[in-house]
């Protein structure tokens, strides 16, 4: 690569963007750790897209109508860091960039989207931001069919590598984007040639402008060192009526010893590199040091969006009352008023008229009276509507025709489906719910993990919670599947034993700032266990007393979901024998965990032996049978031990021993 | 569709077919549950496939030099199912299909492999078939290239839906395949335009033929009703140098009223339905009546390949003797009996020389020594090469070019990795290991899953398996993974502490025959904790005594891996006050808890408080804290609550309070 060449043909631009590549090594060096390549390749690309197209105002970033800028290849951290910083945020100060990767700093090793404002989402787990990017398009053009383009317009800019292509996630993503003709959609492939291994040709041999195309979207390659040819490549995919890939060719760690290698991936720390490098620039300033002149047009780039911003800002003033206040509140992320009422009036008539019913049948009807007040839903199911019973309250179909829809077919795309809900979260003013079978969270669970992570309070609605599901067997049945979301960290595991309880979780779920939220769902039907109104939300103390012990209690039984009804026909069978037995009903763990100890202790005084029922794994169930530091009670659990099989439902509880009789009798075992 | 003009085109074969269609018909009615549409859409490809080009003998379906038939879209079970009882196969017999989905019966409602041979792997989660092929083809090849075209010539054929191909995982595999050229990798796409939720239009408009295309397959288009048509595309993509798509056009459901529609794709049960469409077929037998005719001519294709298979078995007896009895062990299954004495010399080495070494790098000594010993492992990593420590024991690259190479640079696809080792390992012959980081062990949940519950003893090599890998973020730290693998059935998760752990636990993975084995391994050094060499492999029990109390004993510390020096630490700072203190090292609960209750008793006596210490939740810890049914002790546990960050590996244990003090003092307040 002829440097000196890039250099003369355009010296402005190189200066500029050569400070994101000093402020890299620089950084990286500090750190002694990082990523330096990623930046060294694409400052080009990211300046003539921030300096020329980007629609942003440095200090309101969280205008919403903003672009949004996507850094997918999340190792590459300190491209985005050096942006925020060169442009002006009020964030990521110099100081920030000088404590790269350090403890309590907002530039950490991969953009976390809550340490920083303009950090739009986290990555690092590659093709996770170029998945969610499909939901930041689709978020944006939702918000456009309901509040108009004059308030609502504006691109989500992608920087994507080899290693978002490869990982199968970024086939769902960009199938799904293509399919829905997301033309405000702008992915920028890193196309160095390079991975972590070596060259890409160690592993692949994908045209991937050919891939791309075979989806519906339109395609460029350019020279990523060119900034006419960037440019004139972005004017174009603004244009498209596609979404747009403009692969970039590009020369990793450039202009480094390391250029072109697969060593240039990763830190370049060697103080002669980075001199050679900053040499090769023509970049005679110190670390961290920043020439006035390019600091200052970098902060004019940052306040070119000023006057856009209080234009849109008139323009929102016009807005009708109703409107108005609608598109704040969703801004904002609050629930509507109407939402307590509505779920108030679904548990009343669930009690007046209990039926036996399958909780994702109960979510349905849950869904169908909230999805009327609050227009900011915006549900879908990979391909298993019918099943998930996800489409309910007249939503319409989310399409490339039709942008008012609010129920997306995600197609066979479990985790794209999940990524997407993040980056529709994280966009704001829409709040995401989606389907499919619990045991294929598996499929989504490095989105699902993130959910909770970048604290987004998507909703999974995951049916089809057990064996419960009957003849499909092992491969379909979740056995582990509800441990796996409690053992992480900021994630609500809902399982509701009926339609109450189901109300009662969609409430909470639908009302969460920071978190996630799962519904563990029945596919079979199950009886109504909650016979009393109770205006409050039990479901929000995570556990509570469903039934009291008659006379003395000598067994606390504590089940979740369609188990809670099996505990309540086995304290029948030991009440009949003299046996005082509660019934508690656990539907959130983690929402008990929360409550105070003296609220945990009246659920579950000492005194009584305990029995946890639950068609699962025991992993995470100990805290309640037995005491966080042991010796609160003899305890004992039914559920799972081993993976499921294919018969019908009924024939699966009494072979695993998932019944009333079972939990009898080691109530009895243990007294 | 017009049926009457496909029966009169190919009378006899539409016959042999029609039998597969009615069987289905037949099954799903008695069963009232299952699909119907798929083996009825793609019964004219099987018929084709398996009579005129598949390489089987249905009296010795463990024949190793079979062709292999995989199912990739397991819910159309019957398909297999009826193929294999038609062709004569000794378990699925027509009693197994008439007990289609129920408890006990060999015909689950997806397919597992362990239920009957001839059934190659377990499908139903889509996209596992299709990423299986790949490591069946992969191992083809390597075996090929040890023993010889006389002893390993065959083809795997695929039949893949909508539903795979849109999955994720399809692109990682299907871009793999096409790297390596595995030529004799074929794939029928049952190209029927249809999903559970409607047409595939609905969420999609990939074209998929170009997409395969795009990353080097040879691919057709055919009438998949035509059975010369498919004939010629079998006879071009066994020609062909690349793997090879046959897109299939077919109608799902085909003759029934529910043909080409969602409905199509489920359950036919209605007796009407059912009836009108063996009408439409021609068919006018009972149910579950297969006329002799057709049987007939089924059971000799069935026996088609005896006499090859004798021709091969007379090959084989022609093999020297020292290939011969590798070929016998390898397919066996069987480890050499060199490997016990490889680890123990390297133990003992370790032993006299101890080392401040990362686990990560004591695999790669491990691989190092193993390797050399065991022709059959056959390793690889998701791009991460260098960190995983995977490639050791100059085992040569497996290319498109060079077969005999025992490593794979599986690119950025941990889904395909895990799927692709699945499938080597259900082929035979070959001892599959990959690396990735333990946290993306998210990727490839779905396959390892499934490596348990196919019970195939896959090695996944999970480095940088806590906070201790410092700066690269939370993204990229474990929290929950150690106890999401141990929560999953049939799956040993080892966190080992120093070299001679990490051998033990290499030792016992490798000479698994029915259960995967997830190593999890640090990317920061740790001191060495055994300082006394056992000829006895201690890992192998689960749990041990590491270090005894002096004088009293009142406290049991128990860690795993890079945790257990820091138990050694906290026993110092203990006994220095006088606190007797033993510490338990626990590389593999699941080892554990298969100890008799004798040895457990003596490893966590009574009498003393336990403080566990791991740098991950706490989930899954309580049995061994607290006891199976409480009471056994009072305990406590320091680990990780949350979500970990990005700074030097030293800051976060420090700031999560993993620390020698912190145990200490969690004693001392028990106490």
């Amino acid at each position: 690569m002829d440097i000196a060449a890039l250099r003369s043909a355009h010296p402005d631009h190189w200066r500029r963007a050569a400070a994101i590549r000093a402020l890299t090594l620089d950084a990286v060096a500090a750190a002694n750790s990082g990523h330096s390549g990623m930046p060294m390749g694409m400052a080009d690309v990211a300046t003539v897209l921030v300096s020329r197209h980007m629609k942003f105002d440095a200090t309101a970033p969280d205008w919403p109508d903003r672009d949004r800028f996507i850094l997918s290849a999340g190792h590459g951290s300190m491209l985005l860091y050096a942006l925020l910083y060169l442009t002006g945020s009020p964030e990521i100060t110099l100081d920030e960039i000088r404590n790269f990767r350090q403890w309590g700093a907002k530039t950490a090793g991969h953009p976390e989207n809550f340490l920083a404002q303009g950090i739009e989402t986290t990555t690092g787990p590659l093709g996770q931001g170029l998945a969610n990017s499909v939901g930041f398009a689709i978020a944006e053009e939702a918000l456009r069919a309901r509040f108009g383009r004059k308030i609502v317009d504006h691109h989500t800019w992608v920087m994507a590598g080899d290693g978002c292509l490869m990982e199968g996630v970024s086939q769902e993503a960009l199938t799904l984007a293509g399919h829905l003709k997301l033309s405000k959609l702008v992915v920028f492939f890193d196309d160095n040639g390079i991975t972590i291994d070596g060259p890409v040709s160690m592993a692949d041999r994908t045209d991937q402008v050919a891939r791309f195309a075979a989806s519906g979207w339109h395609v460029q390659t350019v020279d990523g060192h060119d900034p006419e040819a960037i440019d004139a490549a972005i004017r174009a995919a603004k244009d498209s009526p596609l979404p747009s890939l403009i692969a970039c060719k590009t020369h990793i760690a450039l202009g480094s010893a390391a250029q072109d290698t697969a060593k240039g991936h990763g830190a370049l720390t060697d103080p002669q590199v980075v001199a050679d490098a900053k040499a090769a620039y023509g970049w005679e300033y110190g670390p961290f040091e920043i020439p006035a002149d390019v600091k200052t047009w970098w902060e004019e780039v940052g306040r070119r969006g000023a006057a856009e911003r209080e234009a849109w800002a008139a323009r929102l003033e016009t807005l009708g009352k109703g409107k108005r206040a609608e598109f704040d509140r969703r801004i904002a992320g609050a629930a509507p008023r109407q939402l307590t009422s509505a779920i108030r009036k679904l548990k009343k008539a669930a009690v007046e008229a209990p039926a036996k019913m399958a909780t994702r049948k109960a979510s349905e009807a849950v869904l169908a009276a909230v999805n009327q007040v609050t227009p900011e839903t915006f549900g879908g199911s990979a391909d298993l509507t019918g099943s998930n019973n996800t489409r309910a309250g007249d939503l319409g179909v989310f399409t490339a025709e039709d942008r008012a829809g609010r129920y997306l077919h995600y197609g066979i795309r479990e985790h794209a489906m999940a990524a997407a809900m993040n980056g529709m979260a994280l966009h704001g003013g829409v709040r995401p719910y989606g389907g499919t079978f619990m045991v294929f969270t598996d499929y989504a669970r490095p989105a699902i993990r993130l959910s909770a992570l970048m604290k987004q309070p998507v909703v999974y609605v995951m049916t089809h919670d057990s064996i419960g599901l009957g003849e499909d067997g092992p491969t379909h049945q979740p056995v582990e599947h509800l441990a796996i979301h409690r053992a992480t960290p900021n994630t609500l595991l809902f399982r509701p034993a009926d339609l109450v309880e189901t109300a009662e979780a969609w409430e909470i779920a639908l009302t969460q700032e920071a978190t996630p939220s799962v519904l563990a769902l029945t596919r079979q039907g199950v009886p109504a266990v909650r016979a009393k109104h109770s205006a409050q939300n039990l479901v929000r103390r995570g556990a509570y007393v469903l039934a009291e012990a008659e006379g003395k209690r000598q067994a606390i039984l504590i089940a979740t979901g369609s188990e809670v009804h099996v505990a309540m026909a086995a304290k029948a069978e030991l009440e009949a024998e003299g046996i005082g037995t509660r019934v508690v009903s656990m539907p959130c763990m983690e929402l008990f965990a929360d409550q105070d100890a003296a609220y945990r202790r009246r659920v579950l005084p000492g005194g009584a032996v305990r029995v946890g029922v639950e068609a699962g794994v025991r992993a995470g169930w100990d805290r309640w049978l037995l005491g966080e530091r042991g010796r609160e009670a003899k305890a004992d659990f039914v559920g799972m031990e081993s993976f499921g099989a294919s018969a019908p439902a009924e024939v699966l509880f009494d072979k695993f021993g998932i019944t009333a009789a079972t939990v009898a009798e080691r109530v009895r075992a243990l007294l």
